[in-house]
């Protein structure tokens, strides 16, 4: 039996935020849905966390668990720091890094990716434009994931309104580095918003609202999971 | 019988930075020893530990346990940030703010401290200086933990070698807000040094190497605790 | 003859920020019609410029420039910063230091009024609220403006919408350190603003669009000066 | 007759930072340096110098001169902010971006570089490995100038301690944008340091305390396009 545990592409990655829907229980909760409609679906789907969260969802579930952040920092003396050793022994197996919400400065990112990949954490690298995806892919990530700030949180989901910006991502990380893999987010809230990401070229999507802030979060994960293994 | 959970002072705050020995298991073993400590001597002693290790440490020792920073924010959109919810949920009873390792943005230390004050956490805001000391009490914060950076993690003392720093810290707090708690930090690794901390004024020492690094964790957090039963 | 070139207050801060109006040779101008209602009032108007436009602009005016912030560094390796000296030697008397659009760390809010004070420098420093005034007081710069940034550039006054943060400010700002001057900011847009701010207890104004953005720029100055006379 | 203020290479980059011979008329008179060298040996020297001594240097001084940042602002509220406008209007026609002392959040960078294309101002990115350095470059700067952070104002020079590191950065630069010049920097002090740099396929060098804090400064210019018109 494969460990589901393991990250497979396409892929659904829930970023929880600091939603109150996404804090501490109700994270534990989240988490358990998203791995019941995994395991239902037989797709990808990983949760990205908050830091005090890790333990216990990791614990808990199997599908992967990301951290939201890690610095560019080792052992020593960096207080109020996100280790890359700690989140990883606290059982993430990727994290996020660069996200608009906790945008970084372009040498730190480059840092995070070096820690991210010496510790064999997956690194999602959140991009805003093709441009800085382009410029992403050339520090060797592992994944980067477009998201138009402007669309962030709306509902207007960027596989719809602003393809070219997810084909052009496509095409420009491609040309520099060609086994990273793209995602996209940005107001993806139903299913055809993912299989028109895919439809793309990408190989799944960053979600965080869209499903998060969902009424009935297990309905639209499901739907984006039948959207992944349709397409 | 008193429930050692509570915060009291004098206090010794040990911070576990991002150092090897104060990450996940030896996170836990070093806040064990310091629960030993406290409970031997009857001394308060808090750690403030890594983000991830918050909720295994809090839930397995009775000894307060601190965040080592938290972020002005709510519930809501903010990728990567420390939410003082969270934090709180996992079982912190308090959080340091403003360290010199991650200092803040004058108006984010208000919004830190505004927000523990919200949920009940205590807050430790760190100065560099008397002056800047004053300006944070303005803040109303519950504690201040004055430590002149030049001497963080030097083995310098800073009560023997800038007592001045530390009394004039202790009398401008008080002029500005005399429920204000002042600790000081930087250099500490003896006995005497927390001595002399608490003759300059002071109501306990943030401390970090000096316990972290230490060869012999117990027995140094022994005599700490030793020359705060004795002052 | 009483050089007008002397900070005086009551005062009318005018900060051109980066608005077209304010950059260059429009900020020449602006800066000319400031000279000209300050000297047939004899109030007194400074303004607050690009840095590049301070050379320019200190030669050709006799009213007070200040610089729009500057960092906590002295001559070295800083590059990009804004060296005070620089500043000084440009033809700055003064800066404006905290701007809500150039917020900084509470240990270099310290650094930067201690550098304005050893070089004569009129330091004043913008803050969000009664309770951050009262920090930046203990830092003991010469003049405080507080503008709640959910007003700024609103149109809507302070000294009218809010005028507790402004009175709370000049109560707090006088316990903490009484020879602080408090300015009040954020909306001012009519002279009644002005006088308004002045019967609340402040000592003038810190405005932007109000002046900058108007249409008759000439017309709304002599205004807010007709305010201070009269008050 | 070919206009000297064009910028072409091999160019000689000096960085005046914030240091005491590169503020105020001390900089005023370096740039004259740096142009009569620049006329004596017909080749390109540019000057990167403090906002507020760029419209006199400006004015001054027929060989370019650079602003060591700009923020990727446009006409507006961003008080206290380096508008590239305002750069440009001052007489600058070109500007550091992400020098290792004023580092920025990648997206920033794209928006720094995006502006000063828009405007025509000549980018020069700076960068710390062959790696950011590919980063970069897919962001379609002018120029790109690695300086590996530990040998800046070591005298130690990059171009000979560090070779590997400028002729990856260049063989990486070409795979992701030929277009883009590659510059070093760091530690350079003697001609034989830029004989080195052009020898790695550079088009020149950035430069800061060898010749800003050099003894006699006209003289290691001098070696310096010497060392260039020979190579």
């Amino acid at each position: 039996m494969p460990k589901i545990n393991q990250i497979r592409t396409p892929i659904v990655l829930v970023n929880f935020k600091t939603y109150l829907e996404g804090t501490g229980k109700k994270a534990l909760e989240l988490a358990k849905t998203a791995e019941e409609v995994s395991s239902e679906t037989n797709t990808c789907i990983g949760v990205a966390v908050q830091y005090v969260d890790i333990p216990t969802i990791a614990q808990a579930v199997s599908i992967p668990v990301f951290a939201q952040h890690i610095d560019p920092v080792n052992y020593g003396g960096f207080t109020g720091h996100v280790l890359p050793e700690a989140v990883k022994e606290a059982g993430a197996v990727g994290t996020l890094i660069n996200h608009s919400e906790k945008r970084l400065k372009l040498a730190d990112i480059d840092g995070a990716i070096a820690r991210a990949r010496e510790l064999g954490l997956v690194s999602v690298v959140c991009s805003n434009n093709a441009t800085v995806s382009a410029a992403a892919a050339a520090l060797q990530p592992n994944m980067i994931a477009v998201e138009p700030p402007e669309l962030i949180g709306t509902g207007i989901p960027v596989s719809k309104a602003k393809p070219e910006v997810v084909s052009g991502t496509v095409e420009l990380v491609k040309r520099v580095n060609p086994k990273v893999v793209v995602l996209c987010g940005a107001g993806i809230t139903a299913g055809e918003d993912v299989a028109a990401a895919l439809k793309l070229g990408t190989k799944g999507v960053l979600v965080a609202s869209g499903i998060v802030k969902a009424k009935d979060q297990y309905n639209v994960l499901r739907q984006f999971a039948e959207a992944i293994t349709k397409t």
